[in-house]
């Protein structure tokens, strides 16, 4: 075992241990523990910005992109941000303990089933310093040991966020180890993770899907992903010309760089020439490059011609491919073939076609009449969002606290036995 | 791509196709089909024991041991028994389509969540022909697509079990290819099939713990496992003496073999004087072995000690550990180290132990005065058994047809967009 196999099985012991006691907390205590750390997050801003700098620093001198920095760089802003995300886990109903279903059985057991947390959560992150907050307040609140390792880019911030949320859940009598932190910059420490099957019971990365690819190709632990929203818009026959034009219009330009932002819009033939046109000036108008198929360009000239891997691609920009296509059928099966099983709309004003596509199409989120930007867990009313999963075991879709735990079943007897 | 890499994709990318077409039938076809099979198992069941004593002959030529052969073999009561277990299958409720939730959210948009199937299961199995039918079933019914890969020990009897569901599938209009059978007895073609994540959903290994390390090891899609069942019944100080007799009797002794057997004894020191010596002695009337820790050794002379490695040890066999420990805790604490999560009980009088132990402990499932016997899909009311899942993710504990779907969010808007 080299010393970072070693470093890193130490801390997954530890946090093995502490999952035992935070998975038997009452939700009263754990409550009290986010806000003290909400609280400690404000008072304590300064100094977290005199750390940010440090990594902002090394940022620059490494010429970092300007994305990578601004999403590095922790603001007043975002600061409150966290603080007052971590008092809205603590108002969230607790799901641990939960019966989710009881019923009698003929020799009269009683059977039932229990959530529980899933244990210890191992979070692999890239640059956000938030996300060590976000993911620690919702393990916390869900019973769950979490070992965060976050990307070299925030080092500095992750670590005293880190150390931060330890000491005020210590104050609650939490161990420190049910909030753990990987200080092991070295791509060695995320693979030693990865082989501790016995230990860490999921790993949820959370970064770009070249990060993603690597962790599930290395992991022996289950992993919730999420490669990429290719997300698709089918405007049907029979749509609102007005709606249509809201809906396109937002779920491509309000946050372009986004996973539920459309990248691909299907419009059927008979409606096309009626509203591309006006479509597209308008998309245009917002900044969007559209790139058609040859009937798209034969009804708005002037535009650039998709080639067969625009279909394929998540742009995240303010780029929209569109298709005309023959009918929903022709839609439905574009979206399963060159879809990334996200989010999909229809837009329709046909019963008949809502349903068909509402059953039909299996990705993640299917939406009627809504925009795509809805594929979220606040939006969704799951209170709040742990990542979206576009793999279908364990969690479809944004995942909230609930897909933080698992239910055992609880069985109550007097003194039955199997014939 | 090797000729077995080919051969394999070949086969996913086909179940994959069929899985569009099998999810979408209705629950009729689908009843109508599995009815179909079950007729069929009849009708050709003496080409069956043909194909059958073609294994045999190969098992006995190769110095398989009578255990396996017996596994292997396909008597008229077994095929009876996979033939009524299809019809069974038919009358379950279907899960494809179930809404499990909805609510309208502020802005009027209504959100849902409606079960749907995984997709393309892949069941990694050994020995046993009539796990082909059942997991064939139980995709069917469940609407999903099934990649078959037996052991090579039964490839006569797989081979024609596979192409009689499939014969009868396709009298019903379902691709065969919703059955898919990987007729490669090299290994070479599970490591190629475990590679194709973009195809396949979910892989189901069935058999010893070597297998399923090795599955784990090399595949990139989930894996939903279950690697041994340790079980523990712990006997608290206020036990009633004869329900304690005829429920460890009965979790031991009526079927050994099985991972819900179980293999370690906690007694509360209390009534270890009390109660040792007469359930040891009955134990022994069944013949069976006892290994006892040195307070059990003091109680009941001339039994063999127990090893560190006997607390580990799932014997599937008619052997028991026994341990005297000091109070709940100490029972608790024991089954959290040496334990594997499946099934614990609990044999008490005590409201509050009872409690405790329900609430602490965080196996699959967990009892009070029953047999851990009953930890079975089908005694638990789920009405089939697909598995039983030790690790927490998307499944714990026995799984039965809902364990087969993944649920989907469905949004019904009249034009809402994100402000």
């Amino acid at each position: 075992m080299t010393f970072i196999q070693d470093q890193v099985r130490n801390i997954a012991q530890k946090a093995k241990k502490a999952s035992r006691i935070i998975g038997a907390l009452s939700t009263e205590k754990k409550n009290k523990a986010l806000l003290r750390m909400s609280e400690a997050l404000i008072t304590n801003a300064n100094q977290l910005k005199e750390e940010n700098r440090k990594d902002i620093a090394l940022a620059q001198k490494n010429g970092l992109s300007s994305a990578l920095i601004d999403r590095l760089t922790l603001t007043d802003k975002i600061i409150k941000e966290m603080a007052s995300g971590l008092k809205e886990i603590a108002i969230l109903p607790d799901p641990v303990g939960e019966i989710t279903g009881m019923w009698r059985r003929p020799n009269n057991l009683l059977v039932g089933k229990m959530r529980i947390p899933l244990g210890v959560i191992g979070i692999i992150y890239e640059s956000r310093p938030n996300v060590t907050v976000d993911a620690a307040g919702l393990c916390l609140k869900s019973g769950n040991s979490v070992i965060l390792r976050g990307g070299s880019e925030a080092f500095h911030s992750n670590l005293f966020l880190a150390e931060l949320l330890q000491n005020e859940a210590e104050k609650e009598g939490i161990p420190r180890e049910a909030i753990s932190f990987i200080p092991i910059t070295d791509r060695e420490a995320i693979y030693a993770l990865l082989q501790l099957e016995e230990l860490v019971d999921v790993i949820i990365p959370r970064g770009g899907e070249e990060l993603i690819r690597a962790v599930v190709e290395k992991s022996k632990i289950p992993v919730i992903k999420h490669y990429k929203g290719n997300c698709h818009i089918f405007i049907d026959s029979t749509a609102d010309l007005k709606m249509t034009e809201k809906i396109v219009l937002n779920a491509k330009c309000q946050r372009p760089g986004v996973c539920n932002a459309v990248e691909t819009l299907l419009v059927h033939r008979e409606i096309a020439p009626q509203i591309l046109p006006p479509l597209i000036a308008q998309l245009q108008k917002n900044g969007v490059e559209i790139r058609g198929c040859p009937k798209t360009l034969s009804l708005v000239p002037g535009i650039k011609e998709a080639t067969e891997a625009d279909w394929y691609t998540e742009y995240l920009a303010l780029i929209l491919a569109v298709k005309v296509v023959q009918n929903i059928e022709e839609a439905i099966d574009h979206i399963e073939t060159y879809g990334s099983q996200h989010t999909e709309a229809i837009i329709t004003q046909s019963y008949e076609n809502s349903q068909k596509f509402l059953k039909e199409v299996n990705s993640s989120t299917v939406l009627v009449n809504a925009s795509t930007r809805f594929s979220d867990g606040f939006q969704l009313g799951l209170g709040a969002e742990v990542g979206i999963s576009t793999t279908k075991l364990h969690a479809f879709g944004p995942m909230g606290l609930k897909e933080l735990t698992t239910t055992k079943f609880i069985v109550l007897g007097e003194g039955q036995i199997r014939e």
